[in-house]
């Protein structure tokens, strides 16, 4: 393995996009059709406008051989309907744990095994959230503003989102009149994940 | 491997030494002896105190297998001599890179090649600093307060602190009239390291 220079990167997603090269993950509203819960919400909005949902920048194109892989995500604020923008979420398809730094903006990370248990933690400055193997994870912003965290993951954990397309989070996270609320997804039918 | 629940921590030292159980590093001046470079200056310090210079705090007690270790280090503000307070210093035994947050506080990353080669990182809030393989790093504080950051690795790369204890770093940071400077270690001899 050839010796790599140290380097000093800022979170934000300017100096990520610098980086070049890399995988760089920007989600319209019309790639998350199958991910927001109001159809009919999706399909109004799309009528005029094709929001950015969400953008994702990996700071590492070939790995070193290190073993820690990172990236910056940045969700805008908004909603579909009641929903807040969120990540599609995924579950790792092999063994790995995942740090995330929150670096500004508010949010909430939903998470579920695969026999549909659900899990919410919340996301703000100054903190990190430690995901274990096994949980899918979903990253809500219920800010007025981006959220924007580092994520640290081992490299080769690999990406199922396959699964939560069909089946869903547990939770919906919805703009309620005094705020964000945490709701029972109506269309989730935990313990069919297999 | 069991399901181990998912979980948020705040960067703060409070926070990590509720954790409990884990690795926890305090490192005093007498720890120390071998690491500063004024020796009349350790021995002036330690006939009447002992001061703690760093901790640090091991957020995982044993491994889940998913590949992340992380950790939370405290520099304290303060000299010894002209040298500001700095952590050991180590290199990692087997391949791993770091990657280092900082919290709060300001600081230099000090790091070498096992041929002598030295490089200097600023270490400021809102950035990452990623520390390849085959690099020794230590952290100094040249700021006024507490120098926190996260650091983040994969498990099981060990630590070669004796290599460091012998030979030093070519870089000292020492206290100038207009602030932190680094100057070349008058004692290291480059690329004896082997």
């Amino acid at each position: 393995m050839s010796i790599v220079s140290p380097f000093r990167l800022a979170l934000e997603p300017e100096a990520f996009q610098l980086l070049g090269g890399c995988t760089e993950i920007l989600r319209r509203l019309s790639d998350m059709r199958d991910f927001f819960a109001d159809e009919q919400a999706v399909e109004r909005v799309l009528t005029s406008d094709d929001p950015v949902i969400y953008e994702f920048w990996k700071g590492e194109c070939e790995s070193s051989g290190g073993g820690v892989s990172y990236g910056l995500t940045r969700i805008h604020p908004g909603t579909v309907g009641r929903e807040y923008h969120m990540t599609k979420g995924h579950f790792h398809t092999k063994d790995g744990d995942e740090i995330y730094v929150v670096v500004e903006g508010r949010g909430l990370l939903l998470l579920q095994t695969r026999e549909g248990e659900g899990r919410t933690v919340e996301m703000t400055p100054g903190h990190m959230v430690y995901v274990p193997t096994g949980w899918a994870h979903r990253t809500v912003n219920t800010g007025d503003a981006a959220l924007i965290f580092l994520s640290i993951w081992p490299p080769g954990v690999g990406h199922d989102y396959g699964t939560v397309a069909r089946y869903g989070f547990p939770q919906l996270v919805v703009q309620g009149a005094d705020g964000p609320m945490v709701v029972r997804s109506p269309s989730f039918q935990g313990g069919l994940m297999g």
